[in-house]
């Protein structure tokens, strides 16, 4: 009879829990977790502070007893591993509950702790009122000091998926929140050009964003307050601080035991989920995978991954051989009434790799324009020159983000080239998409550059204009530059009048041209490009260029 | 210089007039069209109809002045073409405006005519009353007779995509409806089960469907009512009839020019959309092209593919060489607060064409089901046991329907394997998704069958059980045999006491296992089957059963 153990009781250790009973009916299951719960949705945490879950309860999504009426899987909850006997395969555990310390064998153990809050060595960062967020006993604590000491201000540091999610829960409570985010844009998934117009929803939800600003020190001001020096010299008095900086791995166990780790930091594993030892096997935030476009092992703290490796951990544990294979990164985000998702690389990872790209940016509603509440979508697609391989896209809007990063996601895990993402047949009635998605439009673009039927250029190039040798072209109606600001130093003609008034465009200079979202800006393109002119258009219009531009 | 004539100047004569013009700035095109519009939004007709869209010039999307002064292409409205001669490349065209017949010439003419509503020869078909809805002009003369004879009661005859639409429009102007269905359910691209949940729906809201019930005559009542007879020999009066029963292609003008039709009765096109004269193209509603799966022409009045051959056809005219690939017909229908939509291949058409198909469904929350407003979604997935190939799939309820099936749509497209799509990385928080999402979920138990992990029955075994080989086991809780309804005959024992109460089960009989949507009977049958029973799951548990079974 096989005996596994399961160190780690949340998404990857939980699924993997489910499925070896699945396949096994005679396994011995133990799934050891150091918390008091196990399988609680911690994506679900700042819902909760929020109030859109009200029930706590229904967080916890199986109870130790749950595991075995249904699973016959012996959950033991407090129990902290201490060492890893690999070669005798054994551990070490202690009952935190009574102190005890004892040993169990294994034949083939999981390793699912998951990842730590990062917490900066700031001075004061010990006081009492601040706060990560990770799991129940987190959230608890932070509802608790909420309730306590009613603060009416509160300090969240840290910009990203977890920040904003925390960030628009205490909105929603009524507090006053400032977030101090030391890069100059949020979430960093995304590319700056795309976290931009986030900045502005934040905003406008009155929370005051502080990019380029790190916490540096905390004093205790009074009782329930603590005062903020901040790296721009300010200091903020606020009554409670959130730290969101980022996870780390959890590697603490796996590195006592001589696992291999990667230069990440995570816990090294082959494409079984399998350690360096053999009858070791790990999953979820802890352990590093192939990005799905570099092959490079990174960190992907996400809740899907995690659950997938933790099935097919289950599965070669138990003697398959399924093989995991990339991660792509696909996620999303709520920000207020906006969301926010990606997937695959960003253009700054590409940089950094030296890797050819080419970017196409669409601006198009989310489902037909006369239909009502339309919402625009805002998509970067990021695919290469060479091979017409789909890098990765991100996308911001109110509606539909999360289907079209989940096709693209699809599509680029399928293997398709950039150019089918034109023909994709996605549903189409007026509620739910335009008869032309915003992906089939996307696709329309990359696939005109890489035909050489057209040529773009982007918002660096407005700025960097070359008055001698170029012409900012501004394509867009006189209603347009009123209602949406003007490009500088653009002369203006509308499109429609374009083909009249040709002799007013320059022909010994290159013309790029503008409009709002870069749609007419092609139809521009083709008229002047064959009609002699040299001519590029500025992909995503006037949305992207401001967007990009320094404010 | 190239001249193009388009015929048809909605959908994808509209696009390949745009297209054709961005390819040459030099090339003169020509757009005929019969009607007094253009480029208008028929997708949109049934929603300003029920008031969704107030503004009726919100569905004129472009004028013939737009196309002049945006794309220099001349529009023509109100001229019929009344014979095609190929061999010397002219039209004969009737100006229905002033009666005159002209001629004009072309070098490639495309034809995008469209389809026509099906009005079957019933006694009194043409009495006042009675209409069809295909275009603006539809729309005017139903939204007129409404407003002049403010009929009480609208008769819908035929309950497919625009059926139902229309319906729902009628039903938001406060007129009772009913619906006469000839087969025996509404929205034919569905199979029979995923239909009837949407019956319950429509007359949840108050509509009364009659199914298997068709129009035989017509009669005038009085000033304002007509008499209806029904093929059931009842008789109804009504004040209005809306006749959408169906479109046919409308090949009449191919037909005289000697053009190739299908066996489908639309224009015959090869991969470059192109008739069997080499100078006449052909796109949209009008056009058979390739099922995605069997490769067999059929007909899909879509708009998304009608957009894209028009695209597809310019390129070709002007000498380019792309080849339209096959039509997966996805499609979506909002049907009250639900929405039901589909892609590939039903299993009806499956069995027609004795092709070898398994068939899983799942029901399951859209997003995390702790997160407010989660909704059901109830997915059948249809693929290929022998090479495991996405067949088709198809979706009802009232949240994220369109996402799922446009994955799907992707994977089928893209040629992934069935068992691929349990590793798809979809997007995941919990406002927009659960960590395995449907189509993962669909994937698993794919993947689960085909590789023996699991064995699944379907509704009509347990309609057809033999109690002296077979038992009906009900895992479900008592509180939700109370609560849904109870299967026939069935031994219930929950599946948490199942361990404990083995011995109450036949070991000389296949056990069909039945739980609420089909998940715990997995779990349920993995236990079993270990244990050395017989044993079958009931695949999407009593919701499909219910679904599938005669009420």
């Amino acid at each position: 009879m096989q005996k596994i153990i399961i160190i780690g009781g949340v998404a990857g250790g939980a699924s993997a829990a489910v499925r070896a009973r699945r396949l096994s009916e005679s396994a011995e299951i133990i799934l050891l977790e150091r918390g008091p719960y196990v399988s609680f949705a911690n994506c679900g945490l700042p819902y909760h502070i929020g109030g859109d879950i009200p029930n706590r309860q229904s967080l916890l999504l199986k109870t130790p007893a749950d595991f075995a009426t249904r699973f016959n899987v012996e959950v033991r909850i407090e129990q902290e591993v201490t060492a890893i006997d690999a070669a005798a395969q054994t551990l070490s555990i202690h009952n935190l509950r009574d102190g005890n310390i004892y040993t169990e064998s294994y034949d083939r153990l999981l390793l699912s702790p998951g990842a730590n809050p990062v917490v900066p060595p700031l001075p004061g960062i010990d006081l009492p009122g601040i706060f990560t967020l990770r799991n129940i006993t987190d959230m608890d604590r932070i509802l608790d000091h909420i309730q306590r000491h009613t603060p009416q201000h509160v300090t969240v540091v840290g910009g990203g998926f977890i920040g904003l999610e925390v960030t628009e829960a205490l909105v929603q409570l009524g507090l006053r929140v400032t977030v101090l985010e030391l890069g100059s844009q949020v979430m960093p998934p995304l590319d700056p050009e795309m976290a931009a117009p986030l900045h502005q929803v934040i905003r406008q939800h009155g929370v005051d964003l502080r990019l380029d600003t790190g916490l540096t020190a905390i004093h205790q001001e009074s009782d329930n307050q603590l005062r903020l020096s901040l790296s721009d010299g300010a200091e903020q008095v606020t009554g409670m601080v959130l730290l969101s900086i980022g996870v780390k791995p959890d590697t603490h166990l796996a590195q006592t035991a001589g696992l291999a780790l990667g230069a990440r930091g995570g816990i090294a594993v082959n494409s079984l989920m399998q350690t360096s030892d053999a009858h070791i096997y790990a999953v979820g935030d802890a352990v590093e995978t192939a990005e799905w476009v570099s092959g490079i092992p990174a960190l992907f703290p996400l809740a899907g991954p995690a659950n997938r490796q933790g099935r097919l951990a289950a599965d070669n544990m138990l003697g398959r051989q399924h093989h995991y294979l990339r991660t792509q990164g696909t996620a999303i985000c709520k920000v207020f009434d906006h969301s926010a998702g990606c997937v695959g690389m960003n253009e700054k990872s590409l940089q950094r790799l030296n890797r050819a790209y080419q970017k196409v940016y669409v601006h198009a509603a989310d489902h037909a324009g006369y239909y009502p509440s339309a919402e625009t979508i805002s998509l970067k697609l990021l695919f290469s020159p060479d091979d017409g391989a789909i890098l990765g896209a991100q996308a911001t809007g109110k509606a539909g983000i999360d289907k079209r990063i989940d096709v693209i996601a699809v599509a680029q895990r399928a293997g398709l080239h950039v150019r089918d993402l034109e023909n994709l047949e996605l549903a189409y009635a007026p509620p739910f998409n335009s008869a032309r998605d915003v992906v089939n439009q996307a696709g329309m673009l990359a696939a005109n550059i890489l035909n050489g039927d057209t040529a773009i250029c982007h918002a660096d190039r407005v700025d960097a204009l070359d008055p001698a040798t170029q012409c900012l072209l501004d394509i867009r109606t006189t209603g347009e530059l009123g209602k949406f600001g003007e490009y500088p130093h653009a002369l203006h003609i509308p499109l429609d009048e374009l083909r009249q008034r040709l002799a007013e465009l320059p022909r010994d200079k290159e013309i790029i041209i503008g409009c709002q979202s870069g749609l007419r800006g092609h139809v521009a393109y083709r008229m002047l490009s064959q009609l002699g002119f040299r001519a590029k258009n500025l992909s995503g219009g006037f949305k992207t260029w401001q967007a990009a531009s320094p404010a």
